[in-house]
This record gives structure tokens, sequence and C-alpha cells, in this order.
């Protein structure tokens, strides 16, 4: 039997549920969010009665060891809930006119009789604030709506039983198609369209590629520094990572030794990311010569090649290809948005039927939802002019956060960049001896810029120090008043 | 040098890179498509130089070991797609009106200046046909195109930057909240949309619970017999799956033997796929018991149970948990189509944290696009009209069907079933003397009856001979014709 704290007095019949009450302070859930669920429960499972008088808010904020205003705003939300009413002068009340139906938690519940907001809602979630400098992040701003709706709605008006029935493994054929003319038109790539299988993104490639390509336990060779979640990928599905350190001409087979035995490589030839090199062309022989040999696969990511702000690009790695050692992942994330979950991998022919086998299996990650909609949107050429008109805006604003960069008093190192949608910013020596990327991370962050450090992108010891600046997805003046921001932060030291 | 048939002189210049064609009569392209696609890769390489004369279709079939109508299919599409020309009377040559841009495989494509079909199409997917007795078609005719086109358009006409910007890993709120409402509703469950996570599905769902809840090397218990991709997606992320042979009361932990060192089960306890027994309440509290004991998890995958036709349904596995101890998974592949892609999960809330992690490394693989007009959807109430009609339309369907059964001359023994989408249709003891089902499939495929054997669910060695017939995807009329045909094809032996 707990002890009754006099403050708690008088319980009434509430008591001995309300002693069963508990809050976890390092919960994910808010202190107040964790009393409304539990008093819930208990008044859905009939531990606390309907009438019964519930503790008063100073007493049960004593009992918990939670402030009074947490209480109060949980009861208030009990109580908005239909849950708990307030008579005048005497407390609080579970509520009497709780519909029998949704007292029998595991009955059948008659949406008409409920409390008008049962469900009772959990905190919505909050996205990072949309500011300077994220990497990788684009302009929303820039979608476009309108098209987009009326492809959507236009796709799915008729009824084409190949949207609702069984669909492809590999994806929509329109849009395979409309890949394969844009890898033409953009890569210079010749592939077939049925050589691409439509994901839901990275995460799903790799999958496909560990289980259908490599095997449990095979070393992959990643890019040191490089992209977390292609690590994290990869050894999540049983591959043995092995980071090897780029240097000015991209990934270097040499820095891995003669002797490794590993069974591919996953590269970013156009650009690497983070730091920016292009992979030269005597690499990239040597790359595939090395595979060819051995018969493993490189597999190249070209997420956001279409960013390419002066000169030519050199071609796609796969276009080297004379082997079937190659396969290209690509991605709509950058040029339209992460939320549509559409990606796709051009596979060398060879491996196909084993894909489509793994496929049927496993079962396919891509909606169809947004498929046709985007081939038509390719198709049409209406991509191409996204892509160019947002390519623009980009150029211009690497070209307003080079210009505002002068306010920065040579803290920071800023080398302008023919491609993408980040610059890499070297801490200044004489920063340098002050402190590492990351603590100048955080000072930027107290001061409402959010930057990220390069030390972020290594799997092994970093040794080079710097600041991640996204720019594509924010407009001049915005990335203007943000350098303003991060020298104050960085020279206030 | 290899050598040269005679039959295929004179060659030209044709010769070497002809020499280098081979097909592959095992793999999934056609002969016909494997001839195009090396001829084209040839030309577009230069080892087939404009104007060089082909080789006659007649010598190149015989060097390949392929049919002359082969060839000559072959030839004509590379000269539909303008790689090739036939001159009169003198055969079949290199087109020399190639342009220079499509011949540097590697350069940059001018669309303007491409023949016209390049790139080249592919044999399109053909689905297999939409006939009786798939198991677990659903009628892709009965999909409300006109509400869903205009809630898809209505959604994404306005510039919410929410839906383009960065996202919920957990998925929609509002569809969560929605998802939240629907669980109590029809399953008289009380959970809150923060426990749920929006999935593209149960490979997806199986990833997360792989990862999250349980470790590699895991065993875990899965019903005998059961769903293959279940096994499939259990075992590929690492964990050791054990079938349990499961009874008229469904799964039975005693079966399992009481040594057995399991971290937890998948279970389907609203009607076991495939065989339909609804798990005994006395077996789901020992169930509940056990995980609550050896804190382990049970994975109640609920994914058709609004299809029931007669009587109240029990109450879901999870609203029995008082332990935190049930991971219930849904889906909308059966209530709406399998194309959208999503699913959802309902988690017990000590895991959201680890998952909500996981995610952000790992990525996350349900599309938000069709997200917003899902909860409009359900929220609207339209999809609960959308069940009620269908699942009229599937009871009268599974009563034609049974009606239909009639004709089966006591060849197949068939059970009328209060649930689901699929009749269990036992083979009379006369037929089974006389074969499996594996082979009764067969013979009805062979009439064009599409029919799956019992024995394709079980992991281990089948115990009992039946065949299962989908009856929701398909009209009455067609449904007692393919009857009929089964009859035939059965009684013919």
């Amino acid at each position: 039997m707990p002890t009754v704290d006099p403050l708690v007095a008088p319980l009434g019949s509430a008591d001995a549920a309300i002693a069963a009450l508990s809050v976890d302070r390092l919960g994910r859930q808010s202190l107040q969010h964790q009393i409304v669920r539990q008093i819930r429960q208990f008044i859905l499972a009939g531990r606390l009665r309907q009438g019964a008088r519930m503790p008063s808010t100073r007493g049960l904020a004593h009992e918990l060891g939670v402030s009074r205003i947490t209480v109060t705003l949980a009861y208030d939300q009990l109580a908005s809930e239909g849950y708990t009413e307030a008579r005048r002068g005497s407390g609080m009340y579970v509520c009497s006119t709780i519909p029998d139906e949704v007292l029998k938690a595991t009955g059948k519940v008659d949406a008409r009789k409920q409390p008008r907001s049962f469900p009772p809602r959990d905190e919505p979630f909050v996205p990072r604030p949309h500011r300077p400098f994220q990497v990788g992040a684009i302009d929303p701003e820039l979608f476009p709506h309108a098209t987009w709706s009326r492809l959507l709605a236009r796709a799915w008006r008729n009824p084409v039983s190949s949207l609702t029935g069984e669909a492809d493994s590999f994806g929509w054929r329109p849009l395979r198609s409309a890949i394969a003319r844009h890898l033409a038109d953009w890569r210079g790539m010749d592939c077939d369209s049925a050589e691409i299988v439509v994901t839901s993104g990275t995460a799903d490639a790799l999958d496909v590629i560990a289980h259908c390509v490599f095997a449990a336990g095979d070393t992959v060779l990643v890019e040191e520094p490089g992209y977390a979640a292609m690590r994290f990928g990869l050894a999540k599905n049983g591959l043995n990572v092995l980071p090897v350190r780029v240097d000015d001409e991209g990934f270097d087979l040499e820095t891995a030794g003669p002797r490794v035995k590993a069974k591919g490589a996953v590269l970013t030839p156009s650009r690497q990311f983070p730091l920016g090199a292009t992979l030269t062309l005597a690499r990239r022989l040597r790359l595939l010569d090395w595979v060819a040999r051995t018969g493993g696969y490189l597999i190249e990511d070209d997420f956001d090649s279409e960013y390419r702000y002066r000169g030519a690009p050199l071609p796609a790695l796969m276009s080297l290809d004379r082997n079937e050692r190659v396969i290209y992942l690509g991605s709509f994330s950058k040029i339209l948005s992460p939320t549509l979950r559409l990606g796709f991998m051009v596979l060398p022919m060879p491996l196909l039927d084993k894909v489509r086998a793994y496929l049927r299996l496993r079962g396919v990650a891509a909606s169809l939802v947004a498929q046709p909609a985007l081939a038509e949107f390719m198709s049409s050429g209406d991509l191409a002019v996204h892509i160019r008109r947002t390519r623009r805006l980009y150029a211009q604003r690497q070209e307003a956060l080079i210009s505002a960069a002068g306010m920065l008093d040579g803290l920071l190192e800023l080398v302008p960049s023919t491609a993408g949608m980040h610059l890499v910013a070297d801490l200044a020596p004489g920063l340098r001896k002050q402190m590492t990327d990351r603590v100048a991370t955080g000072l930027a962050a107290n001061a409402g810029v959010i930057v990220r450090p390069l030390a972020d992108y290594f799997a092994g010891r970093p040794d080079r120090s710097a600041l991640l600046l996204g720019f594509a997805g924010f407009g001049e003046a915005e990335l203007t008043r943000s350098v303003r921001l991060l020298t104050e932060a960085l020279r206030r030291q």
C-alpha cells in the first residue's frame, strides 16, 4: 500500500490508480503527455471510474515531482478531450458521460459516440528550421506544385488497371523510359529502360545491391570522407566497409593498397561528396580495370550531377565501362524533392534476373503513385526546364555566398565550386588554432546558423577542419545575413 | 581469328564485331532482344562502322544457332530504330545517317538529332493475367479513381513546404492520426498517432523490426504454413526463423516446445494466413504471458482483418497487451491497392526513440506523395465506405464461388470462411490418391486457371494437400466459369 501524501488527499476512488502513475524524465514524450496518456488509459480501462474525483494539481505535481503547471496542462488536455470535467469549486472529476463503447478499450468503438477529439492528439513533429547552411537542403518554394498537382490528377483519374493491379517490380515502364532518355540527355549514357529499376532511394538500392551483387562479409571500399548513410546502408546489410582517403583527384585505389581483397567500391565520381573533386579519367580507368580483372563491381552514386554550373561534365563512369561491372545510382531527391522517395539504379544486364527474383520475394519499396506523373513531367520537358531554372538560381546563390564571404575577415577559406549544392569552407590557420570544426559548428548553432563540420563525414579520424555551407536551398539575402551571423559567432572567440 | 562460315560471307567490315556476338539461351531477355542490343552497342561504339554491310539473316542465324525469323525480327527492329537500312536487292547496312552525337556513346546527346525511337524500347512488362483464383488479388476495377485523383490534386496544389521539405520520418502526421482513428473504429484499439510509423509495406516494417527490436542471430517463431515473404524478410535481416505448425486454434506456443529460446513470434491472429483459423483467447494470453516473462516481442500481422463477413472480430492482440510487447502491422494493400506501397506499424512507446534514430540513418522508404490524400480519404469517411462496399461484394463473390463449387463433383472440399479473400479447398481423398496439390495446380494452369497449392506456403514438408482459391478480385460469372474449367482440368485425370 503506497503512503498517501496529505497534500494529495482526498483522493476518493482515484487513489489506487493514481498511485500507479509514473513519469520518465528521460523519455521522448513530454511529462505532460506521459501524464495525459496514463490517466487516459486508466479511464479507458476502468481503473479510474466515471465520476471519480481526480487528485488536485498541486498534490499530483508533488507526488510525481513535476511542476504544477505540467499537471494543470495535462488536466486541461484531458478535459478538452472529454475524459474529465471541472466542477465549480470542487476540482476535477472523471467525466460521467463517456460512452460505454469508449470505456471498453478492446471493444468496437462507434465513431458517432466518441468524445470530439478521440483519439487524442500527440505533439506534432517539428521539422528543423529551413535555414542556411543546411547541407543538401533544396528550396521547397521552387517545387512545381501546379504542374505536379495537375499531372497526378490526370494520371489517376482514368481507371488504368495497371496502376492498381499487379505492378512491374522494376517500376512504371514509361518512367523507366523517361529516365533512360534523361540519362542520355544529361549524362551521355546509353542505357535501356529494361536495365533501370525504380527505387525508393539509396537505402532501397543498397539493400538490393548488398543481396544481389555482393555477399555478406564482402569488403566494399567507400570514400573517406563520405556519406554516412552510405556506410550505414552497406554495413547494416552485412558488408564490411573500408573507407579510403580521397584527394584532389578523387578516390585512389592505390591508397587502399594492392593487397586489399575488396569486392567493389562505392564512389561519387562526378563530384566527390562532400569535398567536390572530380574523379580523374586515369583513376576511372584504373578502377574499371580492377573490377574487370577481379569480377568486382563499382557503384556510381550520381545523386546531384545535374547541378553543374560551368564546363561540361565528365561522362558517367558507367558509360566508360565495357565489362558490365558498374551500377549507377540516381535520385530525384535533389532535383525535385526528397519526400517523393524516388530514385533509380541502372544495372548491368547480367544482374537483371537475379534482382527481379529478389524483388519478387522481398517486395517493392517504391510507390507507384507518383511514377506516371513523374514520367509525364520528364517526357514533356518540364523536368529539364525545372533543372535549368533551379541551376541558374543555385549558381546565383553560390555567387551571393562567395561575395558575402568577404565579411568573414579571413576566418574561413571558401573555394568556389563548379558544381553541387554546398561549399567547403576550411578554417583559416588562425581560427584552426583556436577551435575544431565541431566547436565552430556549435558556436554557429548558438547564433542560429546551421553548419555541418567536415568531421561528421569521416568514418575515422578527420585530417582536415572545415565547415560545409549548403547554399542551394536559400535566398541570397538569407545567405548574406547568415554569413554575417556566422562571422560574428566565430569572431567573438 | 574466328573461322568464317561461308554462309556468312561476304561480311565486309562487320565481321570482327559480328563474331563477338553471343546469345544466352537462359537469359531473361529474348534472343531477338539480345541480338538487337549487342548490334546497337557495336554501332554506337563504332565497332560496326556507318555504311558497313550486315551479315545475311540466314548466315547470322546459323552462326548464333538461332532461328532465322529471330534474326529477321531483330534486323527489322534495328531498321525501325534508325540504326540500319535495307538497300534494295543487296541486304542490310549500318545506316550512314546516324548523327555523330549518337555514335559518341559517351558524349552529350542532342535530343533533336536522334533517330525517332532513341533510346530503343524494350519489351514491356506483361503482368500475369488478372484471373481467378489469384490469391490476394484485389479487384482493380473497384479502385476509387475519381475521388483519389481529386484528393491527390488538392493535396499537392498548394505550396505547403512540409510536403517537399524535411519530412517526419514516421510519416505524415494527419495520416497517422487517421490510422489511429481507423484502428479505434475497426479494431477497437487505443493507440496514439505518435506510436504509428508509416511504412512502404511488410519488407520495410521487417527491416525496422529486425534492426531495432531483435538482434542478428535471434530466433523468431513463424506460422507453418505461412507467408513466404515474411520468412524471407526475417531471414534476410539476419534472424533465425523457426516455423511452428498451426492447428484449428491458430499458432500454438506449446508446439514450439518449452525449451525454445526464441525472442518472439510473427503471427496472423485475426485470421491465420493462409489456413484461416482465429487465434483463440487462451493462446493469445499464453503468448502475451510468454513475451512478458521473457522480454520478447509478438509481431501481429493484421493485413486484411477489415474483410470479415460475419460475426464480430476478436480484438487485436495488441489491445490485450499490458506490457508493451506487441507490434502491430497494418497495410493498405488489400483495402486500397498494393501499388500505393503504404502500410504502417504500431509500436510500443519504449521503442519509438530507437526506431526514430534508426530511420534517421537508414532513410525513409514510404513516399509522402499519397499520404495527405490518404489521410483525407480516411477522415472524410470515404475509406470506410469503400471497405464496406468491397466487403459486401467480396461476401457475394465467396457465395458465388461456394455455390459454383457444386460443379466440382466432390473433387475438392471447400469450407466457407467468415473472413478473408480466399478459400482453402482440400483435395478430396479420391483425388489426393491421384495427385499432389502442386500437380493439381499445374493441371489448372494448363486450363488457364490460376490456383496456388498449399504446399507453396510451407517452409518444411507439407502435411496437407489443398488449393487456395482467391475470390475477392473477380466477378461472379468469372468465378463460376473458372470453377467449371478447374473441374474439367481435374476430372480429366
